[in-house]
């Protein structure tokens, strides 16, 4: 188990955090040490090039790409092995987005999966993951957990590391380790946020290959949280599928052909050239500690009751592009 | 006060409601009785018509409409009070949607608003509302409350009325008479949902006038409860907004004012000829309790673990066109 930083004494010292003119979430991550911020290896990154649009436009610096990070161990690996071999093979390129249902999700892949005579083959070697894969072992967070929850309270200043979020789904939630999970005494779960990205199945015990991927564009649908598998999340370019059209079929697919977005190509990071650094802001660090209580205790000059608490969606983990 | 059904012993009767098979949310929406729907006044609509987009189109069937429902009584009425005169002035008449954020809002209004020499005029009588009416007073929910969760539980059926949900910002929350709402001890206030629709303002003790106007289009926003005023819901046409192209300037407005999308007129559902009838499913009604139980424990075949639990924003209140 990595050792979290108790570095907060420093805090309780300075002027009250519900003082006026308190820093925003926002300035709290700006001023954050170089050591907060955690380099996103190129390998763990998915980037989607989407075909330009309907008018021919792109955008002005180039196509419209997306950039998704995939999770480390112990989350959703089965799925995510079948996921680098499918970008490994180039599979997805020339396949579509073929769903948008406002207030749900964006979802791609293989138009013609539903017929099995157009139906793209899937390259070999794929595993079938059992469904218990929708969860982990708890076992390393839970003594923090509750080591935490008994000396804690959100809203109490000096916030200490982690912040712990009372949750309708679980029995807490927590950002760890770089990631939204859900727990309770046994399991930990990633969850469903704006952004996420997970595997479309059909009926259990099917638990999908990874071929068929969407992304989260509204209300966090935390129902579908251990029922189906995450994988990772956009980073960079989520607006290009957030604004497109809204399909009117069933479920949002879109029932012209002609209106699903071709998908140019899907690689691995670190097949694709010139593709800046991200970083994300470590989740086991003071900063994020602050950043995370500024989110649930809202006191910077716009805001005049604070809140007493945040739902994990709303404090989402800060990316950036390597200065 | 008004008396809730309690007529629910049937269900209890009926076999278990984890049963495979068992109906869907939507499922069970649809199968409410006429006398569960609660007809909208058109005088309680704002009727929000978009100029044709970039290429001149708009859509199929006319142009791009968006329709709102105004809260009752006792929710914000002093701003819900300006809207109506706003309207009635077709003082939104040739604004426009100046703002458009990712996973946060859509806000229109007067582009011209920031520079004095440039802003439309307000029209005479406007009132300017009081920070304490972000909330309302919780007296008649408050009973009600305490004796649901003294012995309901999520997930225990059969549902009964009114299903009280864990609230990461709030003691509580809870659909009722329309609306969802949280609540303390003593106050109780509209929550900032997906759709929801709220006044912009500037810094406190300014609380807006209503000329100035959101709508959620990501994550709930719940931070902004009891700071802003919500003054009611998109329930026709969200995807007019949702699916606009992100602004790139600070705060996610348009850079470039050709950006801007152009607003033909805003006007009270009396006003329009030929709107449709819409109507709310009753909060108070047993399909409500089974719908909200239904969204908070999925027992449908798609899924495997129920969530025990919901967050209010994924229990909206549904909306239809009347038959």
């Amino acid at each position: 188990m990595k050792t979290l930083p108790i570095a907060l004494a420093a805090l309780a010292l300075a002027a009250p955090a519900w003082a006026k003119d308190a820093p925003s979430p926002n300035e709290i991550v700006d001023a954050a040490p170089a050591s907060d911020w955690v380099t996103i290896a190129p390998s763990d990154l998915l980037v989607m090039d989407l075909a330009p649009d309907h008018d021919g436009s792109s955008t002005s610096s180039g196509p419209r790409r997306v950039v998704i990070q995939l999770m480390p161990p112990p989350f959703s690996q089965g799925w995510i092995g079948n996921i680098r071999k499918l970008a490994q093979a180039h599979w997805w390129d020339g396949t579509a987005i073929t769903r948008v249902q406002d207030n749900y999700v964006v979802q791609w892949g293989d138009p013609g999966a539903e017929d099995k005579a157009k139906a793209r083959p899937l390259p070999p070697g794929l595993a079938t993951v059992p469904e218990n894969e929708y969860s982990s072992s708890a076992s390393e967070i839970w003594p923090i957990i509750k080591s935490a929850t008994e000396h804690d309270a959100i809203g109490t200043p000096p916030p200490t590391h982690p912040v712990i979020l009372k949750d309708p789904y679980a029995e807490a939630s927590l950002d760890w380790h770089g990631w939204p999970v859900g727990t309770d005494g046994g399991r930990m779960w990633p969850v469903h946020c704006y952004g996420m990205v997970g595997v479309g199945r059909d009926m259990p015990p099917n638990t999908g290959s990874g071929a068929e991927l969407y992304t989260v564009i509204g209300q966090a649908p935390r129902h579908l949280d251990r029922n189906i598998a995450l994988v990772g999340r956009v980073i960079e370019g989520m607006e290009y599928l957030s604004s497109l059209p809204r399909g009117h079929g069933p479920l949002g697919f879109y029932q012209n052909p002609e209106h699903r977005v071709p998908i140019a190509s899907i690689r691995l990071g670190n097949e694709v050239s010139g593709l800046p650094a991200y970083q994300y802001l470590s989740t086991e660090s003071g900063t994020f500690a602050r950043y995370a209580d500024a989110r649930a205790n809202r006191r910077d000059p716009f805001f005049i009751v604070p809140a007493s608490g945040a739902d994990i969606c709303n404090v989402p983990v800060p990316i950036r592009r390597a200065p």
